[in-house]
Formats: C-alpha cells, sequence, structure tokens
C-alpha cells in the first residue's frame, strides 16, 4: 500500500537491464547511472554487478541495443549506393528517436560490434558496385563523418526540420558527387 | 639551486593565463585544471582565479585563442566557394596542431565569438557568389558537419594520411555538388 514494491519480483537478466537503461538513457545520458538502474529495476547495486561490470559495458549495451534496429542495408539486390544511402537514413531516423545518446553513440561505434555489421553492411553494398576495398572505405567514412558531424552539432537538442531537410540534401550531393567521383576514376584507370 | 622558483617573478594576464594552459592543452584536455596551470604559471590557484572565473572559462578561451589562427576566408576577392574551403582545410590543419583539443573545439565552437566570426566570414563568401542567406547557411553547415565528423571519428589520435586524403576529396566533392545543386535551383527559379 506504501508506493511499488522495492524488490523485483521478476528474475534479472541481461535483456531487462538493457531495457530499463535505454528507458533511463533516452531521457538523457547523465541520469543513467549503475544506482539510477538500480533503482528503476528494483535491485541491488551489487545484483546489478552481477550481470554487468560497470556503467563502461552498460553505455556499450545501450548503443548496440538502439543500433540493432537500423535497417539491413540489403543483402545482394538493388542498387550498392541506394543501400547506403537508406542505412545512413535509417541510422539517423533511429537516433531522433533517441535524444541524449549521440555523445554514447560517437564515442562507442567504433568499438561496437553491431556499428560494425553496420560497416560491413554498407562496405559490402558498396562493393558489389564495383568499388575496390580501399575505394569503399573511402567513401563510407565520408559519409559516415557527415553523419557524426550532423550529430555532434545537435549538442542534445532535437533536430528541427532545417537540420533534417539540410542532412538529406547534403548526403545526396555528398552520395552522387562520391559516385561520379569513383566511377570516373576507375573509367580513367582502364582507358 | 633547487630546480625552478615557485614563485612567479612576472605580472600575471589573461595572455601568459592562455598560453600556459594552451601549452598543456596540447599535451591532452583533461591535463588542463586550474591546479595544473597554477602550477605551471607559478603562481596560486587564487591568483589564477583573479582572472579568469574557473575551468570552463579557460576551455573557452583556449578554443577562441587557437581559432583565432585561422586563416582569413578573405574579403571581397576571388571565389566565395574556394574561399570557404580555404578556410575549412586550414581549420582543419590548425586543429592536427593541437591533438587533443577536438572534443573542447566541438563543444564550445557554437558559444565562441571567433568561431563566430569564421562562420560569417564563410556566410559572406558565400552571399558573395548570389546564394540566398538560406542556401548560405545550409551548404556552411552541412560542410561543417563533414568537418565536425571528421574530427570526432578521430577520439584523440592524430590523423592519418587516409583521413587527411579523405577529408580534402570529400571536401571537394561536397562543395562542387552543393555549388552545383545550388546553381541549379535558382536557373530554375528564374526561368
Amino acid at each position: 500500500m506504501a508506493g511499488r514494491p522495492r524488490v523485483r519480483a521478476e528474475a534479472l537478466d541481461v535483456d531487462a537491464i538493457v531495457a530499463a537503461a535505454v528507458k533511463i538513457a533516452r531521457k538523457g545520458l547523465a541520469t543513467l547511472t549503475m544506482r539510477s538502474l538500480s533503482d528503476e529495476l528494483r535491485v541491488s547495486v551489487g545484483a546489478l554487478y552481477k550481470h554487468v561490470s560497470g556503467r563502461d559495458e552498460l553505455l556499450q549495451l545501450v548503443v548496440d541495443h538502439v543500433l540493432q534496429q537500423a535497417p539491413k542495408a540489403g543483402s545482394d539486390t538493388g542498387d550498392g549506393w541506394l543501400a547506403l544511402r537508406a542505412q545512413v537514413l535509417g541510422v539517423q531516423a533511429l537516433m531522433d528517436r533517441y535524444p541524449g545518446l549521440d555523445d554514447a553513440v560517437i564515442a562507442r561505434s567504433p568499438s561496437s560490434p553491431v556499428a560494425n555489421r553496420l560497416r560491413q553492411e554498407g562496405m559490402a553494398a558498396l562493393q558489389r558496385e564495383g568499388l575496390s576495398v580501399e575505394d569503399a572505405h573511402k567513401v563510407y567514412r565520408a559519409v559516415t563523418w557527415l553523419w557524426l558531424g550532423s550529430r555532434a552539432a545537435l549538442e542534445g537538442r532535437k533536430r528541427r526540420k532545417a537540420d533534417i531537410d539540410t542532412f538529406a540534401e547534403a548526403l545526396d550531393v555528398l552520395i552522387a558527387g562520391l559516385r561520379h567521383h569513383v566511377e570516373r576514376s576507375s573509367k580513367e584507370l582502364v582507358e
């Protein structure tokens, strides 16, 4: 009768931990601590440490969980350049649903296995278009930079319509230009 | 005879403080504190607080000091698009000389009067080419994102040759594409 019970009834597992962590992180990353998470889950901090090694691992799990929802860059059908474009726009839309996670994603995606899978899919899509590994890398990097920068510039605020429009336009301009650039230089190589 | 004197002989002023702060910050931003700075300057922390209000103001002063060295985007001669390109490449080269300052510059340039002056120069250069304020804004923003993202991706390490080459190529592709895009849409408007 005195509010919700302080002791958790259900068994604690990593899925439940990640779900609760994502819920807290949506409000702002700073509020996500082992302490606030243990409150949310109604378990002791000690019980939490049996499943995750600390805040660092927690952030990694949250980032992986969010990126996991990104659209697949297709397997082997369709235009690889369009697949790359769809992947980036998909990740942008996804990040918009988790305001406050930008810093964590920017900092942790280099070590995230899920971000790595996205990278590999994007690279594979470009190689299907005949790009060398080196060129695919270059293109993927440039596109990633535009995306990363557009997130870093937000500083925690929500994307406004102008941000969304500018990004979509700039992405199309960059992808079309890189495509032209790559195709022209491989043509020169053949001639 | 027992090492350098602990008490500073010269008068303390903001220029001396910023110079010492930049020297420390080059090694890594985390090492720059009011304490480490007072040691470097051989003054008490109290003496330092008479000139700067704290670490926050210090970081802003350091960022402004670094950006102040960026090349001017020209006044009213030459191609405005090339002036923008030169400004961005100039800031990139400048940042390469201050490894470890990326995070501070990314976080503080929105509130930096010097970054604001750079922005205004870049915008003016684009408007000289006939761009509307809105289009100039769009272009400047997209180019800034590419730049910001290329710095955020470094995570404190130095830029490698591949980073430098990819950035220069992507910047050219983006600027050429945006130019084409803007010129085509203003032509459509006239017709």
